[in-house]
């Protein structure tokens, strides 16, 4: 199968950052076979299975979203501003109202949302990973798929850290998969004892797969490790001989300059979920530091309740934007860095670079055209700053996943969302009933 | 003209925040004539000319944009990341190619823009105001239009200052008009004299129509007043009498105790742009003290150079985001007073809202339907969060400005975006060349 996207401005997001201004690109099979300047194009146009005319699109890779739960999507809009969410809402709804079908609709419903945002690859951290894992398939998403360990009995477990256990046979299961790359996720260094980190740590090094978690995201975890070991979270993941390239930390809101060396001298990568740090008023990370460091930073949209939308378009504006005034620099984070973390450097985070994050030869066909179309998207001097300070999600027209469409024109090619959403709808009854009694 | 629109989520605005989860609302030609939950519609759905079925949308005010400059879409995404971006880029292709007949031009997509996006009510400042107001007509949109005066000569003045003989002659050939309000907005206080300042100040109040002005927004702004007059520019403009309930400020970024005394003691409304104060790295204004003292204030998006996009979603969520950060409480700044600062408040602002900002009877119908069936949208356990945390500016599906549709299922009714777009960009060619040229 060969395809070729033509008339295109392609923006490779490679390390030189290479534009095609009236550019073509072409897939084979599930891989990128050549890029370059239209003009260029030496096969002639019959000699393709599909010919794509991207005439008024931008071509991006695939976006990356290196932290999320697919799960939560029943959450969405409820109690975004009450103080005590957590555990007004999200515990006792988990443990009353989670299954694994609502895991499931939840995660189909999330996956067909972030693919009609360009993001082609995520990773994910929820209960019921195998769940996850068959919508993920279904969906035809890329995908790091971390199930949850937590120091308390959960939806999916009926002892504390039972996570490790699901994990056990969770990550051998899917550990083939094209696009699935299953993984652990311990909550938070506070929610779990030492011992439990130790044990995921030892089962993602067992597998060679990823480790992710929620670290420095709040006040009580700074707090907590303050009083308990006279550290800070990152310093003591050290100290047990937890971190990792292989580990994903994301929010990293508070961090020390030991911190920033720990992270740099690990090869840990950073979520940066500005959107939902900033919502919570938990503050903005020292994003600027760790890139001045090489340490790589991704962009992440957190958890529909959180988020509140999976896409990352929202977070890249609230990136320039906060990290622009937090610098005082209107210089600072420039529009195609901003669109390289959403890229290349999420790709760098989940370890995935050599794979995916860039439009380069050989690489995976995971492609976004973005529409110039609509009322938002003109005039265009630079379409980094379109991209950034202009486009929202629903500019987003087609998506390929490994060659292979999972969007055309703005809608899914092998779902129907309303059916989706249907499905969710259905199997949230008891949710909902009880979210509202909780208000 | 009767219309009945039922079977939305009413969110009316009014005082009490009145919401009808299954509502109605009747039009009777420019005004709204009865409002409700749906089981409460005594007349027959036969007695209308039309009957909307607005099933899976939100009912809002129409929005009201307290700022922008109409005239700038040739500027937008033009040199975001520079430092010296007003000098490098936009005064000299202000002086070298705006035309009256590019002004007009942008302003009809300007306002195509600001429609689609559901804001029935923009307050403007730019030059050539005349071709604007005959846009602004042309798309039936309700305005403040604000002709500049600046100390220099400018793009429609060949002296400085020649914006107050301009609007000597704009002023009363636009008073009589049905939607649009003619005004004078000096650009800046440290742009103009104080003659200048006074001289539009005595035009607005000699036909009683507001005054609108960048206001303690820039470094050097705040600088020069504090060298020259030991004041800050709130001060100063009190000291030459120009402050007043028609006076509508942009930014007040930087403001002390005692401008806060002032402009509440003079009556002064702000149009707060949250998107481009932050993009530009300037601050985060005090919205939360001038709320505490019921100074109103409004949502502005500022230039599509500065914002970049005509839409308050997206100002909604940095409202949100930045507000609830700066002071560190995530239940500060709740959905519904965000929805709020975009339809009543900013309708307060603009000395409007015994006509516009909410849904009640006798007001003008300035209708929104939002809809909820795209994915962004579900699930909704609160409507407004909804709005302010997940919506976009493409969720919008049905605007009335006085009763009239101006957009129907997400496009114009009375114009072809198509052809707004060729006809600027045909006109934007000279624009466009000499932009190249400075990049
Ligand atoms: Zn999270
Ligand atoms: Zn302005």
């Amino acid at each position: 199968m060969k395809t070729l996207i033509k008339n295109s401005h392609v923006l490779t997001m490679d390390a030189k950052r290479t534009e095609y201004p009236d550019g073509y690109v072409i897939i084979e099979d599930t891989r990128i076979l050549e890029i370059g300047p239209y003009d260029q194009l030496l096969q002639s146009e019959s000699s393709f299975d599909e010919v794509i005319d991207a005439h008024q699109t931008i071509a991006i890779p695939g976006m990356v979203n290196t932290h999320t739960h697919i799960g939560m999507i029943p959450f969405r809009s409820l109690g975004d501003d009450y103080p005590d969410r957590l555990r007004r809402f999200l515990f006792p709804l988990e443990t009353a109202c989670m299954t694994k079908e609502l895991a499931y609709y939840s995660g189909k419903y999330a996956i067909a949302e972030m693919q009609l945002a360009g993001i082609t690859t995520f990773a994910d951290m929820y209960y019921f990973e195998d769940a996850l894992a068959q919508a993920t398939d279904e969906m035809k998403s890329r995908a790091i798929l971390g199930e949850t360990i937590v120091d308390f009995p959960s939806c999916d477990a009926s002892t504390a850290h039972g996570g490790i256990e699901y994990a056990e046979k969770f990550i051998p299961k899917w550990l083939d998969h094209e696009l699935i790359t299953p993984a652990v996720a311990p909550h938070a260094p506070n929610t779990n004892d030492p011992e439990a980190l130790k044990a995921a740590a030892a089962l993602a090094e067992k597998y060679g797969v990823p480790m992710t978690m929620h670290v420095a995201e709040m006040d009580y975890e700074m707090k907590h490790f303050k009083e308990l070991h006279n550290a800070t979270p990152i310093e003591f993941l050290q100290s047990i001989g937890v971190l990792s390239p292989r580990f994903i930390a994301a929010h990293c809101i508070h961090l020390s300059a030991q911190d920033l060396q720990i992270l740099k001298q690990e090869g840990v990568g950073v979520a940066h979920c500005i959107g939902a740090n900033t919502k919570s008023a938990k503050g903005v990370a020292r994003v600027k530091d760790m890139q001045e460091m090489s340490i790589p930073v991704g962009l992440g949209t957190d958890g529909p309740s959180s988020g509140n939308t999976l896409d990352l378009f929202t977070q890249m504006k609230l990136v320039a934007n906060f990290h622009k005034t937090t610098l005082q620099d209107r210089t600072a984070f420039p529009a195609s860095d901003i669109v390289a973390m959403a890229t290349i450097e999420g790709a760098k985070v989940l370890n995935m670079s050599h794979e995916i994050g860039s439009l380069e030869i050989g690489k995976k066909a995971d492609i976004v055209l973005v529409e110039t179309k609509s009322v938002n998207m003109f005039p265009i001097f630079d379409p980094y700053a379109a991209l950034v300070y202009a486009a929202n999600a629903s500019n987003v027209q087609d998506v390929f996943i490994s060659g292979a469409a999972v969007i055309r024109d703005k809608e899914l090619v092998h779902h129907d969302l309303t059916v989706l959403r249907s499905n969710l709808s259905s199997e949230m009854i008891p949710f909902s009933k009880k979210a509202r009694e909780l208000a």
